[in-house]
């Protein structure tokens, strides 16, 4: 068992559900001031003059346990009489907007307007949430993940959540990437002499991870850190556990395997972890000279992401 | 009875509650097209950055039926989640937003944001609540109703609601009105060869008339019109059917009585409808000039509104 005054810090980089779970693995059997996690914020967008960002209230959410675990977002306990009421305005209703979880949007929005960044924001509410862990997002600019598609480019929340992931995918860009700079507190996270180990979540490799890597001098400064990259595989025995990773793999004619995921991190990551019904595929993952870590991956209860986070850490403070 | 076919149009002014239930009266016997209301906006402020128009909104709701009456503002089978959800975030909750109302506030805030000046908000807003009268904001530019009281100049809203009137007003004062003009339908209604009458609702005559007769240019406006002008007293026996009036009055040092209502508008009004109950004061108010019109003002059910409204009518409508 690892000792777990011992293990410095961790950074995690993380999209939404999936990253959250083992996010949440972690916050559970680490200090909390050991524990930093980077959001994606490539799934941001404006609607209704709200500023909505999905994955950092998945992440606020989820660690706060006031998540709607059924519906896999939002708040529990949640009403609708908002979104009926603007459906009877006639607004638009594709995204949905449950009346706990419009109060996060307004209050960011807010902050946002009255000259907070992005990062003052996340760390408030993490603190309103009760979350002791640092929650950083990738940027305080914008950066939006956009699809090419058979019906046109779109941005990610019409490509997801307005059309259901039915488009083609043949392309995956992010704008913004001109101007935007990681958050100062990804920086000093990056730097920190403590640091242990990157840990990549099971998040999306093209949606939810890519638009953090493409942070300007974000690789390099990953690399020439010399800290251990740890990935953790979203795919398990050839499917995506959950989303569109599966489809969207094969509309970019890639094969839905953990060898995939291998190939995409291979240049950055030290160890990659992936599921036991994935055994078979470890030797030939080693050839790119990661460490591959077999285990039961799927994160279904608490003690399931405690479980894996656990094994996470163990990879974290190997001497090797 | 009046002819219903033969009334001529007329046009409200209105503030809150007291105003909207005349307004009701009216729309529930006269022909749409011949109904025009003029909202107080003096009450307006923006919260979490929305923007919020009480009077606007009591209007719609009591007019499309949707008020809750019990509560006196907002809307029937209302929650309060994201009310509940704000408070945890530490945010103010003194003023206080349903999750249905919330959606009203978010439209109009949207609407303003993309250009839409306030007519076309509320002309917009009551065609989706299927109101056929025409409601018309007093001005598109923000007048302000402002109170001189022990504890400070406070806002509208901070006096009566955060406050709750309890503050002793010294004055009452409109920011604003240096660039603020009547909106554009307001001056067309008031231009209209068929308009029979313009009626004061009984509303606060400080804080629901007062802001809309101080707009510039508007009480010449009125009385070149030569139009009828009915006042409607919103005091009773010497007592203020609902709200501050009495105490303000009080303040103000003015005898709580019809009889100040009657010399605050006397310059204007042709005539006043003042409650059975105050008809020992009819002879003395007769003397302003007004014709003085005694029956039963006060408006409880539909009935109550519809009958009081047919006797405004007949006023309206009568040819000395």
């Amino acid at each position: 068992m690892t000792n777990l005054s011992q293990t410095g810090k961790v950074l995690a980089i993380s999209g939404g559900i999936g990253g959250a779970k083992l996010v949440l693995g972690l916050q559970e059997i680490m200090k909390p001031g050991d524990l930093s996690a980077i959001v994606n914020t490539g799934d941001d967008f404006e609607h209704f003059g709200l500023y909505i960002s999905p994955d950092m209230d998945t992440l606020l959410y989820t660690l706060a346990d006031v998540q709607n675990i059924e519906q896999g977002w939002g708040r529990r306990e949640e009403s609708w009489n908002f979104a009926a009421a603007c459906e009877s305005l006639g607004m638009e209703t594709w995204f949905q907007l449950g009346d706990r979880d419009l109060a996060t949007h307004l209050y960011r929005t807010n902050k946002l307007a009255t000259g907070s960044s992005l990062s003052e924001v996340l760390a408030d509410l993490s603190e309103k949430f009760g979350i002791q862990i640092k929650l950083i997002p990738m940027s305080d600019e914008p950066v939006r993940t956009m699809l090419k598609t058979d019906i046109g480019t779109l941005p990610f929340q019409e490509y997801f959540v307005k059309n259901r992931c039915e488009p083609v995918v043949s392309n995956i860009f992010f704008s913004g990437l001109e101007t935007a700079q990681p958050a100062p507190a990804f920086l000093e996270a990056l730097a920190e002499p403590e640091l242990r180990a990157i840990v990549f979540c099971p998040s999306n490799p093209f949606l939810s991870i890519q638009p953090v890597l493409s942070l300007p001098g974000l690789l390099d400064k990953i690399k020439q850190s010399g800290k251990r990259v740890i990935i953790v595989s979203p795919i398990i025995d050839g499917k995506a556990v959950k989303g569109p990773t599966a489809k969207l793999m094969k509309e970019l004619n890639l094969p839905c395997s953990v060898m995939t995921i291998a190939e995409i991190y291979q240049d950055i990551a030290s160890d990659i972890i992936i599921d036991s019904a994935d055994a078979g595929l470890a030797e030939q993952i080693a050839k790119s000279g990661m460490s591959v870590h077999c285990t039961d991956i799927m994160m279904r209860k608490l003690e399931d992401k405690k479980r894996l986070a656990g094994e996470v850490l163990q990879i974290a403070t190997r001497q090797d």
